[in-house]
């Protein structure tokens, strides 16, 4: 009964089976193997553009690194209040963009909105030097919360944005559980929707490490190598990673783990909301389940070995009430998770 | 005949088995779990005293984090004028130290002198703030010319630098070889000869990735975990680096490794110095042999798939003339070299 | 009627009668020379402490350079959301700390209340690697709206910053309007009521460019005078901020234009809230006005020679709703402004 | 007698006159008064050309500013070893690029070579992602010996760097200074011998506190705005710069500051070389001169008054070769030096 997070769950076995298959040998170091080479072409065939790719090994990388790419000195990144960038990875951002501002705004579990992001346009305008450089906006996909974006969100987003001449970035930790939700393509849910570049990540998805930043618009990519390097995230026996990758796409693998994950998840979600005594409090769209349960019903399935964590209510909708003995619960599944796990798990808790 | 680097080589399968054995199932992410205790542990077994161990997955993260945790504001770093962290890195020691100097410092092949240290004390005095802050120096062992401090000269290298009130880096990317050579353990070649951290590393003699910070004067630890995520460099599926050193140290597997990887380059030093017409210009101390080769001979070996790369000669000595015809070439070893390849190598050459 | 900003002023006779004393001969540079030494003696002597004091020129370096001193890597200052170091100041204090995270909080008119402090307190906890270090707290005496803390509120702040071994930092750009408007000492409203740090600023009340960073909690300031020089802001000619500092104090000449900029401000408040038709939206505490004004009756005024900014109407209680036809503006007074200046404009506006 | 540093000189009258002319009145602030407008266009009348200047009020400021405008992820600025970018300002410019280079070449007291040069494209090649990215050349102009380039050599270095692709930067600190000696324009000394950008010093030659960053190629000039603000360096009343700006320029005060200082030099030098036991080590082509004295003269005027440091003589050709009594110091003059006063310092000297 995992469901602290999805990176408990050690690496899925196409991926093993693509790292111990790519171990022998030589190879060119620092990305210049050959299985470089094809994982950028696999990725470009995805993505159905040619998108320059540069692989990292974690996802605080790929997302700290890209938004150095599209932040000039004194850079403000809008993103939602709860976001990963602005509330975790250690000030990672903050640190590899030479300080750019992530700007926290406003929306309902973890989904900016257009009028959030005017918000955010006026309290840091353009043209304005006490203010510093407005320079891109920032949505996770899935959201902190397991929300999803719906591609004529992301289009509107992303037009408001390119309106003020500013970059679209994609923060794509759980990009796979998002795109099989809304059964869409690589394509539609990024570039074809108005996104710049994505931090792709497949490590939550069942890789050891692996994660990618995706230019589609390749003018930020333009020194990308040297910040990589110079960040220290330029791996010399890279094809470690890049064997990850595919054995990750190999027979949409990815694209199983990911369906698994969400559907598991859902199967947790309607088990809690079908009591009378637990309720998620926002929609189960990807892997994650956020409810409210009776705190002692919650410790007593953690004391019977059910792993999960409390979640911060701050976030939470004014009208979303707490009582005293209830909590607020973070559940999170992955490949690895069963429908036996779950079916235990809402047994302890008597559901 | 795959000479260009020890990077080149993959992975041993004593490290891949370890990895494959800890694929499965739930572990606590980020550093939490029984296998990441195991490998601190293992880490004070082996250098037999409480020090503190980071893991981390690049050489470059490792030295420049390292580096970062004993320079303050404006701090200035000492080292050989070809050291790894001046020459290479990409500018990661001087950017995730927001900016410190790497001061380089003469000496023969690599070797910092206790003269040279002296001049870099006297070029960059304490408590002048025009110069900014001394604070550290770096030594490589195994030095970028594959030859190696004995412990008498650490000691007296250290002994100066403590008596200033500095810190004692090691980069330690060839550890293993320097120790095997030396006959020495981890600790008299660190802590006992006077360094207080050391990146120690394991990619370029077997590993995936998977180096370590590890911290004797435990002072500068302090705040390492923040340095280290703020980088980007703290993994959530950390196992995946512990596993690797569990296959690293298991059995002396690392010391196996590194003694294969230099008797091999003994081996072809040997076979070159036999020639009439190539010599090495530097004693072969570790893995790496540095020889003039008619530039004839070394483009037909090329040509005939021998992979190596020739290496700047400005840091040779004033003595070392090369003639038009020659050329200076670097030609690493590893784990994964073989007698046969080098003889045919010697053979192509026509040694 | 030039009410803009308190930095529009020039700087008044006693600051210029000073500087014009020191102009001349010979003095040691970088802050050595003996008028450098007496100005840290008139600080030590003004707050009754044996504070460390470092003279800078801006009150963004200040600040910034402040904050650097109390944040580790990943720190996270806790502050008023619009506090000028997390809107404005361009993202220099996150630069030149080399990333920490201005973490903004809520609270009536500029001020950070001992509930908002727990909340941030529990959104950016202790110990977390993902969240960064909570470092320091930062008051604005008097704050970006003009209103100031009183002695027990400081020390109630500081007191549940102490218990968590945080620091605390005064942005004291105004310190000087809000001293007299408490009628208490400089020791009273910084170290006597738990203010580690100060940034004491003298431009905006006379000066041509003065500030200081003020250290009672001498351990932060250790490694300042690198941090000042590393960001460029060691003058070679120093005496020139020094010799400000010796006008600014002389005869109390510094509490003389606090108290003239302050009473005039409140004769403008009075006057604009004595109208049916324009009304203050907070206290007028230092020298600034924030009032809603008609319009029309705005743009009149400006039209006429009147230079005031508009300002945004975000950070207003929900009470105070202001209809389309009214702007919400700032007033600021200063040394330099006269009674008939402040009549005339209220003669404008129709008051 | 003070020839220690010509920052011990206070500012020059018509330098303070302008200053106490611009004190009254309100003018817009950062930067925005019509009297700064007109600075800008006092310089681009004076550099014959469109450039843009933004003023600052410190040299290491000007330096590392400009050259973080230059400087891309990883930058590499080549310089003389003993620029003043490379080996003072406490890491200044490595902090303001976010870690750029400054790597130092060789050359005769001061002055980069075209063959130094060459060695340093050699040393830090285009595209290899090790190395980071070779992004411009810094010459001082004068240099730290006092030493001038002529217009020749300004533009073979210029040319050489252009071909690469890489900016020139000029450390104008002394700029007056070489160009009465040249009896050259300000244009011809720059953007018609190549420099893209130059920091312009008036501290050192009679100002309090009066830099510029002059881009002639404006492309690098995008962000500069940004840049200066982030770093604490735009000043709210900024007309305090430009004012002694104004003060600098009228009449050609500046010229005749730097002439004086270069006769005074001029006169020094020829002193000490006309006795048998003193000898200058390099030209005096600027207000400096560095000379070997024997070290019982030396203190025996620093007790009588005195005032001059000794100089490292490790920057010395090896031909100089220094007995045991001698020292080597350098002797600063400045537009407050007098002939009477270097007659008495002579004479102290025994010459």
């Amino acid at each position: 009964m995992f469901f602290a997070s999805d990176n408990w769950a050690g690496a899925s076995d196409p991926i093993m089976n693509a790292l111990a298959r790519h171990t022998d040998g030589f190879e060119p170091a620092y990305g210049e193997s050959s299985l470089c080479d094809s994982i950028e072409t696999q990725f470009q065939t995805l993505f159905e553009t040619d998108c320059s790719v540069f692989v990292v090994a974690t996802g605080t990388a790929a997302n700290a690194l890209a938004l150095s790419a599209v932040t000039g000195p004194a850079g403000t990144v809008f993103c939602h209040k709860d976001a990963h960038i602005r509330v975790d990875e250690c000030g990672a951002p903050e640190f590899l963009t030479s300080g750019a501002r992530m700007w926290g705004l406003d929306g309902k579990f973890g989904k900016l909105t257009p009028r959030a992001l005017e918000t955010g346009f006026q309290e840091v305008p353009q043209g304005v030097v006490h203010h510093g450089q407005p320079s891109a906006i920032s949505l996770s996909q899935a959201t902190e919360w397991g929300t999803i974006y719906d591609l004529s969100e992301i289009n509107t987003l992303s037009a408001l944005t390119h309106d003020k001449g500013l970059a679209v970035h994609m923060d794509g930790a759980r990009f796979a559980n998002a795109m099989v939700t809304l059964e869409t393509t690589p394509a539609e849910m990024t570039w074809k929707s108005g996104v710049d570049l994505l931090s792709f990540g497949a490590t939550k998805n069942g890789a050891w490490c692996a994660e990618a930043v995706v230019f589609f618009n390749k003018d930020y990519a333009r020194d990308f190598i040297y910040r990589r390097k110079r960040a220290g995230h330029l791996f010399s026996k890279m094809r470690f990673v890049a064997a990850q990758f595919e054995g990750y796409f190999e027979n949409n693998h990815w694209l199983d783990n990911a369906r698994h994950a969400n559907a598991m998840a859902t199967k947790l979600a309607e088990g809690l909301d079908a009591t009378s005594f637990c309720r998620t409090v926002c929609p189960t769209q990807a892997n994650e389940v956020f409810a409210v349960i009776p705190k002692k019903l919650a410790e007593k399935a953690q004391s019977n070995g059910a792993v999960f964590h409390d979640w911060p209510s701050l976030g939470l909708d004014g009208k979303e009430r707490l009582s005293e003995d209830e909590g607020l619960y973070r559940l999170v599944c992955s490949f690895r998770s069963t429908e036996a796990e779950i079916d235990r798990f809402l047994n302890e808790i008597g559901a």
